[in-house]
C-alpha cells in the first residue's frame, strides 16, 4: 500500500467513526455546530481570501478560461453567502428520523419506514471553492461524514475553507474526522478514494467527463454523478417573443460557466429570421460554458423533443409558449430532471428550489435527480415492530 | 462485435424504444396486459412444469444442494401464486404520474415532483424461476421496459414462463421488446449486459457474491445489489423465551434456502444453557442457507449490536425482549435495511410488507433499500411553471 494509500484510507477509517458519532447527535446539536462553522467563515474572511488570491492567480498564469477563472474566484460577498447558505442550512428542518411511512399489516406487524444518514460520503468537484463549505454543511445537516475532494486549482482556498470548518464545528462539538478535505493534488487520490467501498457508501463525482469516467470505472461504491448541462429552450411558434427573449439572455448570459446555462436554442421556423444559420451536430453536443449559443430551427414540438432527447444531457430543457396544451405536452414528453415551461434554466439550483445550499445536480435517475439538497442526502431503514408473529 | 454482444444489443435497442412505448401507456392499459398475463401463465401451467422439471432434473443430477433444487422447484401451486401474485400487481395503484410534491417559491414559479418510469432495466438472478414473471410485472406495471436474465439452471423454466407473459401480453397490447429475456447459458452474457449503458438505466444483480462482483466490476450504469442475508435473532435476558424459540424456528427452518432466514443466533449469556458452545468467526460470516445454526453468547446489547455490525450483511436482524427500552435502542441502533422486535425476519418480503410482487431485497442503501417493490422501480422529475420568471 502506498503513502497516499494509506493517507487516505486513515481519512476514510476516521471518517467511518465520526458517522456513527454523527448518526447520534440531535438536530439542535448539529444546528450548533453550523452556527459555528458560519461565525468562522466569516471571521475568516480575510485569510480565506488570501489563499484565493494564490490559486487564482496561478489559473491565470496557467492560461485557464475565463469561465474556469469565474468559478474559482471569492469574493467578500461570495464568503458572505457561504456562510448565510450555512445558516439557511441550520434553519432547516433536520429529515433524519422522519417517519416516512408507518402502516399496520393484517397479521398485526407494524412497518415504520424512517429517514437514516447513509454514512460516509465522497464528494470529487473541481473549480468553485464554496461546494467545499456547501457540501459539508449538508452532510454534517444529515449526520453523515464527508470526504472531500475539490479541484487541484482551488486546493489553497479549499484547505482555507475546511480550516475554518473544522475549528469552528470543534468549538461546538464536531467529531474528529467528520469532515475531512484530501489535502493533496494528486490525481490518484480519486481513483484510491473511489476503491475504498469499506469506508465510504457514495461517492458524487461533479465535473468533467473524463473526471466522472475516471470515478466510474474505479467505483466500488454507488456513484451519483454529476454530467454537463446541455440545456436547451425551445421558442414554439405561439411563444411571447419579449418573454423568450428575456429568458433566454437570462439564461446564456447570466452566468455562462454553470451546467444550468443556455447551450442551444431551438426555434420553431415561423418565429425565426431566415437570415440564422443553425449550428452544426457537434456544437449541438457541446457544453460551451461561454458566450457561445447553438441555434437549431425546429418546424414542430416533436422535433423539438427528438433534439433534446438526441443532443441534450438530460439536465435542465424549456418551452417558451404562450399555448397550454404545446406546453403541456413538452413537460410531459421531456425525461430531463427539471422540465420547464416560461421559465429560465438558471432556476435548477437547490437554493432556487428552497432546498438550502446543494451538493449538485444529479444527472443520474436514481437515489437523486436533478438538484440534491438535504433528503437526498439521506437513506431510510425499516423497523417493524411485533408480538411474536412468524410466517405461516 | 461477437455475436452474442450483437443479439444483446440487438435487445437493449429493443427494450429502449419499448421503454418510450411503455412510458405512454395508461394504468388501464399496463393492467389489461398484466391480467391478460396472468391468464397465460394458468393456462401453460403443463408446460412450465414440463420445462420445470427438465431443469431440476438436471439440477439433481449435477448435484446441487436441496436448497437450490428447492429455490429451483415450481408447483402448481407455485404457478397460480405467480398468477395470483400479478393480478395482485394490476390491482395495486400505478405509481407512475403521482405528484410527489408541489410547491410555490416567492418568485411565482411552480415547481412539482412527480414519479416517472426509469426507462430500461435489467434484473441479472439464480435459481428462482417465479423471479421472471415477478420482475417483468413489476417492470411493466411501472412503464420500464425489462432485460431478464436468469440462473442458467433455470433457463427452460424462465423461457416458458417469458413465453407465456410475452404471449399473452401481446395479446392486450404489450408493445414488442417490452419483457425480453436473454436465452442463453452463456456467463459473458452478464458482462455484455452490464456495460451496455447506452440501452439501460439500471441492473440489478440478485445472488452470490460471485455473480454480484462481476456486475459492479463491469457495470457502467448504477447496480442496486442484492447481496446475501446474514441475518440474526438476538434473544435478550429479558426475552419470552418461548416467543424467541418459535421465531427462531420460523427464521431458521420454514425455508432456510431464502435470503431472510436466520443464520445467527445471538443470545444474552443470561437465558442461555452452559452446555452450548460457540460458532466461529467463518460461521458468523457464513450464509448457510441450510438447516444450519452459528451460535454466539453475548453479554450487553451493545455487544449483540457490536456483533451484527461486524458480521452481518445488513439485511434482516431481530431482538426478542420484553423490555420495551431495550428494543427501542436496537431498533435505533441496528443498520440494517429491516431491523425487527419480536417478530421473524421471514417477513422482510415485498409480498408480505403488502407490496404486491417484489424485484428482490436491495442490501444496497441508495435509492432502494430492503424490499423492492413498485415505488423503487421509479425515477421523478421536476417540472417548473412560470410565467417569464429569471434569475436575477
Amino acid at each position: 500500500m502506498s503513502t497516499l494509500e494509506q493517507e487516505i484510507h486513515t481519512i476514510g477509517r476516521q471518517a467511518r467513526e465520526a458517522g456513527r458519532s454523527l448518526a447520534r447527535l440531535t438536530a439542535d446539536q448539529k444546528n450548533a455546530i453550523l452556527v459555528a462553522m458560519a461565525d468562522e467563515i466569516l471571521t475568516r474572511t480575510p485569510e480565506i481570501l488570501a489563499a484565493n488570491t494564490l490559486d487564482t492567480s496561478a489559473a491565470e498564469k496557467a492560461g485557464l478560461t475565463s469561465a474556469s477563472i469565474d468559478r474559482l474566484r471569492l469574493t467578500e460577498k461570495r464568503i458572505a453567502d457561504m456562510a448565510a447558505g450555512i445558516r439557511q442550512v441550520a434553519s432547516l428542518n433536520d429529515p433524519v428520523g422522519e417517519i416516512l411511512r408507518c402502516w399496520t399489516r393484517p397479521n398485526g406487524i407494524e412497518i415504520s419506514k424512517i429517514r437514516t444518514p447513509i454514512g460516509v460520503i465522497g464528494i470529487i468537484y473541481e473549480s468553485r471553492p464554496n461546494v467545499t463549505a456547501d457540501a459539508a454543511v449538508l452532510c454534517l445537516k444529515t449526520g453523515n461524514a464527508v470526504i472531500l475532494r475539490g479541484g487541484s486549482e482551488a486546493l489553497s482556498s479549499n484547505l482555507a475553507i475546511a480550516g475554518a470548518l473544522q475549528a469552528g464545528g470543534a468549538r461546538a462539538g464536531l467529531p474528529d474526522g467528520a469532515v475531512q478535505l484530501i489535502p493533496t493534488k494528486d490525481r490518484e487520490a480519486v481513483k484510491i478514494m473511489a476503491a475504498m467501498n469499506q469506508y465510504m457508501d457514495v461517492i458524487i463525482p461533479r465535473g468533467g467527463h473524463s473526471l466522472i469516467e475516471t470515478v466510474v470505472s474505479s467505483a466500488r461504491m454507488p456513484v451519483i454523478k454529476h454530467y454537463d448541462g446541455v440545456c436547451h429552450v425551445y421558442v414554439d411558434r405561439e411563444a411571447d417573443l419579449k418573454m423568450a427573449t428575456a429568458i433566454l439572455i437570462n439564461g446564456k448570459c447570466q452566468r455562462p460557466g454553470v451546467c444550468n446555462a443556455v447551450e442551444t436554442l431551438l426555434v420553431h421556423r415561423d418565429v425565426v429570421d431566415p437570415n440564422f444559420s443553425e449550428a452544426d451536430e457537434a456544437s449541438w453536443r457541446t457544453e460551451y460554458l461561454d458566450l457561445i449559443l447553438s441555434l437549431r430551427i425546429v418546424g414542430s414540438l416533436e422535433e423539438a423533443v427528438t433534439h433534446i432527447e438526441t443532443y441534450g444531457s438530460h439536465h435542465s430543457d424549456a418551452i417558451i409558449s404562450a399555448n397550454t396544451a404545446t406546453a403541456e405536452e413538452f413537460l410531459a414528453a421531456v425525461d430531463s430532471a427539471t422540465v420547464y415551461w416560461n421559465a429560465s434554466t438558471r432556476f435548477t439550483d437547490g437554493g432556487e428550489f428552497g432546498f438550502g445550499a446543494e451538493i449538485g445536480i444529479s444527472t443520474d435517475k436514481l437515489h437523486a435527480r436533478g438538484p440534491m439538497g438535504l433528503e437526498e442526502l439521506t437513506t431510510y431503514k425499516y423497523l417493524i415492530r411485533g408480538n411474536g408473529q412468524v410466517r405461516p
